[in-house]
């Protein structure tokens, strides 16, 4: 998707040679003007520092006009040290664009556990700033990516206001958040407490439904920031359908490019009475390895779906339950489970829809209460085994 | 190890061509004397034919004096005709052994939600009846195998008791349970009432601390059958020491042999306040498949250990932890972690360690209380993955 500029903030990505592989590291985006914005943050209890000091500032109430982000190193689990580093990274953006460091965020995405080598920040800040322009979106997103394999970009744009959000995921992207890094903008005028009513809702059906392996980082952080460029308070229904549109274009594109991914799944849970629950269970069997490896090998292996929601925890009476498989347009092709009876299916037809890159399951719970659940999911390949058997070497 | 025979019992396996790989399908354990017995059985909502037959059995306090188990087929998610095969079953080795069918126990494992032929059991049972010898535990425990490489036996004999243990294992091995199978059996004499109390403590000590892929499945089950022909009621501390060796034996045997596991590793978690805590933190990284794929790959990133621990839910300071690196005996080589800061250490000698197929992490939370958990695991690797993909076709 081609990149819509947001008034009034400029995005630039640079190599800093933080990552050794020749590929830009450092991304910054900037306002001309401060922004309200607002932040959901990882509920890891090991945290980086860089989600430690944005959550302090948010809980100030400080306006923000900038967010530094460096791919390769997470900077968690790096102690006073690691905190000194983040704080030294806002003073480098402070001190180039004149602005006070408390306005200025910071997020860290890769390995844990190993210093920072400031003078990367200290070459590399002033050289991202020189190159941020209004059409630097994607090249902010490719800066923020590590096991990635495309940049991850979405906007809507309205007379009223635009939105453009950038994001990264790949590995450690689990329920409630993951490695996974996103930063939204927008030219709206929009108060700091509607933002983050707006901002939890839109994560909670978005970044939150999506499972790839089902960790969950230290670093994990969205960020909302408005300008009010644009001059404009708009209909904020209008404005957060938009957002979460662009929230979840950004969270399926994380989904997508998986590691090792090779199919996008959808997990669609219907009938059930109540949707935390409906949730759950789509979580569950989003992370079964047994689910995700069947998903992999395109076999219609539903005893694996209807275990895997068994364990979830969550009450439901499996002689009530029904299945399809989906194809990509959320079509019920194959029925395979019928009030809790096992089906006959066409099962070659079946393998070769699985066969393609993307489709679902719908499982009804056969409750009498309506409420429903999504959750998108990838399949567990063999790259992602060789990708996370040997990360850092 | 060599089988030990238990006095009064006899066992078999039989090629039923339940599956069509030519490998027996069918094991038999019989009793000459009916047995006090006690089971222990999944958690999951979806629970096969087998273990709802079993667990109302036990509710109903008869005896035991046999068990016929199949492997192939996990007759689960098979409803009502699911229910009537499992009673034939039982019916069928009645029949055959002279016995009431409420003495007889089933139980299966393999593909969930398809139909069992009942020819090859009226056919089979008669025939691995005839096969049943006092040394036929070997054949038993090769006859319940699936996807697993090497038949599980343990035993441990005393002059006044004898123990012997069969287990199958490999896929879905999860916290609480697993297609994991495991039929105990002793010439003690035991109260079914010291017989549930020790299997509880015993299965919570060994075949609830390991994890495979931490998927639970819909057939696991723990029996321990005593029929008393020693005639002789053992001390029973001394006796749930021994039941409890012959548990950790076979559960350590099962993740040895996890499906395409090429590393057995120990998490040891210290320095708890809560033991319980300490065993769901330990859970968190032995299923984190970040962690599992880093144990693949021999690559000591700690990051990801300190991670999963972090979002195990459990309360902890992060700047308390101490990570070592131990060998396989338990010895700490390599401290990662003291304190909240990373060490340094000689990272290539750390790294041939973990190329072996053995050795395990020890943390310690650095709390003031004592309590500690170990839970044993397997790496996830390219053959996992394999296995998995296609384990029907």
């Amino acid at each position: 998707m081609s990149q819509v500029s947001v008034r009034g903030f400029r995005a630039a990505g640079f190599d800093a040679e933080i990552k050794d592989n020749g590929r830009k590291d450092l991304a910054l985006i900037a306002s001309d003007t401060p922004c309200t914005w607002t932040g959901v943050f990882t509920t890891n209890i090991v945290q980086a520092a860089c989600v430690v000091r944005n959550k302090s500032l948010l809980a100030s109430g400080n306006d923000a006009s900038a967010v530094i982000i460096n791919s390769g190193n997470a900077n968690a689990y790096t102690g006073e040290q690691g905190a000194q580093n983040d704080q030294q990274i806002a003073d480098y953006v402070a001190a180039t664009l004149n602005l006070p460091s408390e306005q200025v965020l910071t997020l860290s995405t890769g390995v844990i556990g190993l210093q920072l080598t400031m003078s990367q920040f200290e070459a590399g800040v002033p050289a991202v700033a020189e190159a941020l322009t209004p059409d630097g979106w994607e090249d902010a997103a490719s800066a923020i990516m590590t096991t990635d394999t495309f940049a991850k970009l979405a906007s809507a744009e309205r007379s009223a206001y635009r939105i453009t959000g950038i994001a990264k995921g790949a590995g450690m992207i689990a329920p409630n958040m993951a490695t996974m890094l996103s930063i939204i903008a927008t030219d709206a005028v929009i108060a700091p407490e509607d933002l983050q009513t707006m901002l939890n809702a839109v994560a909670e059906k978005s970044f939150n439904r999506i499972v790839v392996d089902g960790d969950m980082s230290t670093n994990d952080t969205i960020l909302l920031l408005a300008n009010g460029a644009s001059g404009i308070s708009p209909d904020l229904e209008q404005f957060q359908a938009d957002l979460q549109a662009v929230a979840i274009d950004l969270a399926q594109s994380i989904v997508r490019d998986g590691e090792g991914a090779s199919k996008f799944v959808t997990i669609n849970i219907v009938d059930a009475n109540n949707a935390q629950e409906a949730t759950t269970i789509a979580r569950s069997i989003a992370t079964s390895p047994l689910c995700k490896t069947a998903f992999h090998g395109a076999d219609p292996n539903w005893g694996r779906i209807i275990a895997a929601a068994g364990y979830a925890g969550v009450p439901f009476d499996p002689a009530r339950l029904s299945l399809w498989l989906m194809d990509s347009n959320g079509v019920d092709k194959f029925q395979l489970v019928g009030d809790g009876t096992p089906l006959d299916y066409d099962e070659p037809a079946a393998i070769t829809l699985m066969q393609s890159s993307e489709w679902g399951f719908r499982l009804s719970l056969g409750q009498a209460g309506s409420q429903t659940a999504t959750v998108w999911t990838c399949d567990l390949s063999h790259d992602y085994v060789t990708i996370n058997g040997d990360y850092r070497t």
